[in-house]
C-alpha cells in the first residue's frame, strides 16, 4: 500500500511517500481502506523529532475514515499511534464508529475527534443548559469553530467568540456567534460581560490559557465555568485529542499553547465570585465507549440536520502532505486539512 | 424592647439582656416581631472582636424568623449588620421571605440559611444531576445534615457523608447517606472512589479545605465537580452565610476554617482528569431576589413534605445566649442552637 512514512524527524521534506506492506490487526482492531485522514497539529510534532517516546519510522495520522474491510461499512477511527496517512490501517474497534448515511467522510472526519472536543468542552465538563450565554476563544480554529456552532445548536445564548483578527471574527460571526470579540483587548473581561448581559457569561471555553483565561474567570457570571483545553502537563499541544493536538487552523500562536498558559486558581477566589474552573481531557470520551458513541451520534446528528458544518481549508494527496504541513505551520490555512489518500495527482 | 447587647468584645460574659428601645426600619426595611433567632459562628467571631469593622454595641444575631409587623405574615430575614437577638428587629425586605403554613418556625430558621447554603452548593455551583454520586464533608454539621437530605431528596446516589466521630456518623447514616466515611482515613481519595462505584464521586461538597479538598479532587470521575464553602478571602468564617459563618454544629475544628485550608488548582491538573473546582458564597444567592424566593420556596417545599428536616440541638432564652454560646465555642452542640426571644424563663 502506499503511505506517507517518516523516517527520521526534520521538516516537511521528512515526509515521504512509500509502498509498504499492510498492517496487519491486532486483537480488537479492525483494517479499514482508508479515504481521508487530516493533518493535525500533533504530526507536525512528530514529524519534528517533539514525540520522541513514539518509535520511527512510522506513518502519521491520528485520524481516518473510510470502509472497515470486514463489513464494507463507513467508518471514523481515531488512531493513537498514528497510522492514518496510508491506504489501509489498523484501527482499534474502541476507538471507532460508524458513519451515518446523511454525513460524508470529510464532513465525519473533521466532526469526530474535534467535535467531540467541542461537545465535550460545553456539555460534560462545561454543563451548559439552554439559555445560558457562552464564550469560546480561538472560535475560529478546528475545535472552536465548532464550539461556536454547536453552542448555537445546544440553544445558548448569546454566544461571544474570539478571534485575532478582523477576517477570523467575520467568520465566527458567519457560524452563527452574536458577538465576536479581540482577544488581545485590553478590556476582555469588561467586553465578555457586556456581551453576555452585564452579569457576566454562564461558560467560556478557552484553548489559549494564560491572560486569556484569566480574564475568562473575571468575567464570568454567578455560577459560571471556565472549560480549559490545552493543558496536560508534560504536553504542548491539546489534550483534546488522542493522537496529541488539534488542527491549528485558525489557532493562536504555538506560544501561548505552552505550559506557560497554565492558570492556578485558588479555591477562595473560585468562592468568592461562585464561579468554577473546569478542565476537559478528551482522554475521558475515548476511553467510554458508551460515552464515545453517544457523543459522536449527536453530532452526526446534529450534521446531518445541517446544525454543524466542518469548514475545509483545502483537500490534498498523500504525495502534497509535506506542503500541507507547511501550510499549517505557517498558520496560512483556516479549518480542516484533509487528506485524500486515493488522489494520486 | 429586650435584647441582648454586645457593648465591647469579650467571652460569653459580654453578651447581656438589656432593655433598648425598637429598631426604626430605613428604607426598603419593616419590623419583625421575632420569634427564634440562632446562634451562629459569626456571632462568636463578633463577640470576641473578630469583626472590627462592624460598629459597636451592636445586637448580635444574622438571622431571624417571626411576624412582619405591617401584615402580620411569618417570615424569614438574613440580617448582614446583626439584630437578630431581640424582640423586634429592622429587616431588609429583600432578605426576607414569607414562610408557608406547613414550616414552622424552627424549621424555617434552620432552613432559610444553611438551606440555602447547601443548596447552592449542590445544585447552583454543583449542578447535580439525578442519578450522580454525591460527597459532603462535615455532614454532621450545620449545612452538612442539611445537603446530605438535599442530594438524598434531589435523587443522588449514592450519597457519601464525611463526619469526625463514629456517633456523627451514625446520625449522617440516619439522615439518608448511603455511606459515612471518616474524613481523616489517610486512603480518603480511595474510600470516595470506591463508595462511588469506582471511577470517583461526580460531586464532592467540601466546607473543611486543605487535606479534604485534596483528597476531593483526587476522588473524582471524570466529569465530577468539587464545590468548595468556606474560602473568602480575608475570613475564617464560612462565605455561605450573609453575616458570617454557618453554626459549627458537628463541624470540623476551627483550624481547618482558616486561610491554610485554601486549596490552588492549576487548569492543568483539573484538564488531566477532567474534573472542574468551584466555589460557592451564598451572597450570590441572597443578591438574587427572585433566585433567593425560588430556593426558599424549594427547600419549604421540602420541608413540608418530610423530606429536609433541622435538627435541632436545644433552644434557649435570651438570656442563656452566653451559655448557649459557650456551649457552641466547645463544640458541645450537634445540629441548631435556637434563641426563643420570647421565652423569659
Amino acid at each position: 500500500m502506499r503511505a506517507v512514512v517518516l523516517r527520521r524527524p526534520g521538516g516537511p521534506e521528512a515526509l515521504r511517500v512509500e509502498r509498504i506492506p499492510e498492517p496487519s490487526p491486532g486483537a480488537g482492531e479492525s483494517l479499514i481502506d482508508v479515504t481521508l485522514t487530516g493533518v493535525n497539529f500533533d504530526d507536525l510534532e512528530r514529524t519534528a523529532g517533539a514525540q520522541p517516546e513514539l518509535p520511527l519510522p512510522a506513518v502519521l495520522g491520528v485520524e481516518a475514515v473510510g470502509r472497515r474491510r470486514a463489513d464494507g461499512r463507513r467508518v471514523a477511527a481515531l488512531l493513537r499511534q498514528g497510522g492514518g496517512y496510508a491506504e489501509v490501517v489498523a484501527a482499534r474497534d474502541a476507538y471507532t464508529v460508524e458513519i451515518p448515511a446523511g454525513v460524508d467522510d470529510a464532513q465525519a472526519l473533521g466532526l469526530f475527534e474535534q467535535g467531540c472536543t467541542a461537545y465535550g468542552a460545553l456539555s460534560l465538563a462545561g454543563r451548559l443548559r439552554a439559555g445560558e450565554s457562552v464564550a469560546v476563544s480561538a472560535a475560529a480554529g478546528g475545535v472552536g469553530h465548532l464550539a461556536v456552532q454547536l453552542a448555537v445548536a445546544l440553544g445558548a445564548s448569546p454566544v461571544i467568540g474570539l478571534a485575532s483578527t478582523s477576517v477570523k471574527r467575520q467568520f465566527v460571526k458567519r457560524l452563527g456567534a452574536d458577538v465576536a470579540l479581540d482577544p488581545a483587548d485590553p478590556e476582555l473581561a469588561d467586553r465578555v460581560r457586556a456581551a453576555a448581559g452585564g452579569a457576566g457569561v454562564d461558560l467560556f471555553v478557552d484553548s489559549v490559557g494564560g491572560a486569556v483565561a484569566r480574564a475568562a474567570l473575571a468575567g464570568l457570571a454567578p455560577f459560571g465555568r471556565l472549560v480549559c483545553l490545552g493543558w496536560r502537563p508534560g504536553t504542548r499541544s491539546d489534550p483534546g485529542t488522542v493522537g496529541g493536538g488539534a488542527v491549528p487552523a485558525g489557532a493562536e500562536p504555538a506560544g501561548t499553547q505552552d505550559p506557560a498558559g497554565v492558570v492556578a486558581v485558588t479555591t477562595a477566589q473560585l468562592a468568592q465570585g461562585s464561579i468554577g474552573c473546569a478542565g476537559f481531557w478528551m482522554r475521558h470520551v475515548v476511553d467510554d465507549r458508551e460515552l464515545l458513541c453517544g457523543v459522536a451520534d449527536r453530532l452526526f446528528e446534529l450534521a446531518a440536520r445541517g446544525r454543524l458544518t466542518v469548514h475545509v481549508d483545502r483537500t490534498v494527496a498523500l504525495h502534497e502532505v509535506g506542503a500541507a504541513h507547511a501550510a499549517v505551520a505557517a498558520r496560512a490555512t483556516t479549518g480542516k486539512v484533509l487528506i485524500d489518500v486515493r488522489r494520486e495527482v
